[in-house]
């Protein structure tokens, strides 16, 4: 009776944890979110000014630092999740199990090998992690009216990314073979061409590329013009499309699969979609 | 009365043949088009590869024999499509026909013509067989709605791009007059001071051709400022098309004539509105 | 009575004359506009021409020819339009009557003075021309509907550049106490600045100005993805108007003033708006 | 009695002031606020020409006399706002107080320290007083609908701000593991290659940063495309609550609090809302 009283007590402190990490409904699991949201943002922060070579000369010592603090912490963080998981392995196999790992382990790596800061690369990958935090705010208003319209409106992009890409591969020929013959050309092949023609139609217009004879200019001001009015579609299209939108309330709760970790079931859900566990602790 | 059975044999077979390659509607004919399209595709990114030096250097022999094999496969689906229509010669000299020679004569011509790259160009026309392709998949409901937005608008635009024109004009000569005597200027001409100002008003700014007077820089910013209201233009336009857009089914079959291979009869239609055959297959 | 016969005759011709070149109702009116567009057109592109150098050299004689012929054809023109006005002296004075006179005059001008090719710039002034044709062409659907938009969304215009303007004062002056002691900077001065942050914030980039410091770097990003909101304003402002307008038919005629020629009356005007003669011929 | 009398025209006569460059109810109360946005603009002018050196050295004692001109007017009207305020102490310690203060200081330090030009940055900030005028102004119907329009869907951009950041952030990471070990690459650090992400997706392009490897410019023309849709967002989004605004009519009114001096205050309002003072003179 006094075992079961203190398995009880584990059960509750591993349901607490897992309450407050893997959920956001309890304000500490909301606290933990936002202190997790600051550290993944700082330490992908300390990625990229690691390499601005003039930042890592005077603070290399400091990046050091915080890079192996963000490590263990997420390393903390990681068997956390693994322990109030109630299947460990399923949550190490999810995508964001894997995502978690691979936040942690490069720098381990790099204790061992030498030379190997090519997996900074790798760090970056932390910010994936931002989104597991996100999606249980994405009955945030905005940002849902907004997926709605981008989602509605995806098969009217798809043609219209289609077309422009016709358009472009068409308009980079003909400039390939206006411009590829002039000395000292930027028009070195049509691909090129074609990312010319790319970079003009979306009003990028570098300058990296640029044509020399009359005639060039005039197919790029015709190809420009044209352009612009077909470029006017994609704005159209999602502005119809957010206009449509109601913001008919989500019904998703936050509460996360405790096998697998899971997010975005319904507030009516019984068993997990994904591992087909039951959602309820025990 | 043997003889007969052939022929309806025959007949038959050519209908088949016909109904999967100028057709959408049956799964053979799905199919083939896909595989078209897949194959212009591949034959239009190895014209594109082609032209890159590094890339042409290091599979020479992979490039000719991807296109021998395109041209070949071409050259049969060609030989069909004349087989299996009613008057072959009439499919020959429409637009298609004469596209669908087009995309496969040039390699049979540097075959026996050295030097003749310039070909090139034309193989890059195989793009335009896309639109058969893809004119039968008009009733696909996001291009319907883009297109039907476009077409109605059409006389908006024009308007508008005459107005553009027309301030980039303007525009233009005022900018050659302040910075054409400038030393080491770039508005070498009126026509070049044109080109300044709508890269400057569709917002592209390559940057190839910039101001050096102060004066200039007052103008520009100017014309900058206005142009961007006006710009604002096409968008509205676009977007107000689209929202009245109502997506009235279309009622366009996929059915191609027996004779000329025109698309786009609608589905009530007994005669082909080009060449005024019967549609039906005898 | 024979003189008072030959009067009317006189007064027919003349007023036949009157709607044929200021009238637009007449099928010889019309032919007429469509004929002195296509001349207006060529004339200015000849303009533009004369001042591309390698064209100059090549065809220096015909330019002169056409240079000429244009001359002399809108010399008959005007003096036409003197002519079978009422009121000559009025026409004279009134806007179209100076650009009219303007678009002729400096051809002869340089008959008598050697180097004077600075007047090109006054024969460009032709263009405005157009806007007599075009405005009588102002019952055009599309160019009312744009028209209409852009009135209304006047004030609202107005007060975004103004909006626009303050940002890039200010981001403007940011920039160039971030940038301006660096060595080699292209932020020589605040409006040089400003002009950076027109440039950015209107997504051009021409790239002939741009950050060399950290600081600079960081500011920029703020700025532009600020400015990229703030800029999503004017199209939104037109798309509203646009939507909000009804094509209300418009009711003005094509009719001119016999005296000055001012177009725009309404239908049942009897006296014209800008002179105050009657619009009818006797 | 008389000093009574006194004591009364004194305050009738501050109240008069206190109308004039506090309120814009009257017209001399309009009439100063018109000529203070001029002085405002005017000296703001003078800064920025101050920084142009070819201007500096041909007008420097022009720009000195129009700098003490405004320094000494604008002095006279804080001395004033002071003087009618009822409370000038709550006046001074309030925003504009200090914004006030600010934009005649800086030039009498200059009298006593040398060198000093690097007050001039504080010097603009005169600008800022713009804002107190216009704030007045803030029932012009224009600034209003965009205002609210801006406002509304504050939430939703800042969603979509965050979404971009993001995106540039993985971008950008991805860029620069592919162009940064290039010989002579401008991508030579992660925040570099997020600024070139940043610049491309907004469509600003700048070409200071460019790709120099055939897989960034596959990389680049996906970003720009992808970039493209998602940046369609904020358009939509300010348009949809641009037609969704009904222009309900403020009932704000242009009275100031005589103690501190803040505006915007209901028109039923009886006490400061900032600092709870009477809103009535005595």
């Amino acid at each position: 009776m006094a075992e079961d009283e203190q398995t009880k007590q584990v059960k509750t402190l591993k349901q607490r944890v897992w309450e407050i990490i893997f959920e956001a409904e309890t304000p500490a699991g909301k606290l933990f979110d936002i202190v997790l949201l600051c550290f993944i943002g700082m330490s992908v922060l300390a990625v990229m000014l690691e390499t601005v070579a003039e930042f890592k000369n005077k603070y290399s010592s400091e990046l050091l630092f915080v890079e192996w603090f963000f490590t263990i912490m997420f390393s903390a963080e990681y068997l956390l999740r693994l322990w109030c998981s109630r299947k460990p392995l399923r949550y190490a196999t999810s995508f964001f199990g894997v995502v978690d790992l691979l936040s942690c382990l490069p720098t381990y790596i790099t204790l061992f090998l030498a030379g190997t800061s090519g997996f900074a690369v790798v760090r970056v990958l932390r910010l994936l992690r931002m989104f597991r935090v996100l999606k249980m705010a994405h009955h945030v208003r905005g940002a849902h009216v907004i997926m709605q319209g981008l989602v509605r409106s995806r098969a009217k992009i798809t043609v219209f990314f289609f077309a422009i890409l016709m358009f472009a591969v068409i308009a980079g020929t003909v400039m390939y073979y206006i411009e590829g013959n002039v000395e000292g050309t930027s028009f070195t092949s049509i691909p090129m061409s074609i990312y010319y023609a790319i970079v003009s139609i979306t009003t990028v217009g570098y300058g990296d590329v640029v044509v020399q004879t009359n005639l060039g200019i005039f197919v790029t001001t015709i190809m420009i013009l044209t352009g612009y009015a077909v470029i006017a579609v994609p704005t159209g299209i999602v502005t119809t499309e957010l206009m449509r939108g109601k913001d008919n309330e989500s019904d998703h709760t936050t509460d996360a699969c405790p096998s697998c970790g899971a997010h975005g079931h319904l507030a009516d859900a019984v068993y997990c979609r994904r591992c087909g566990d039951r959602l309820d602790h025990d």
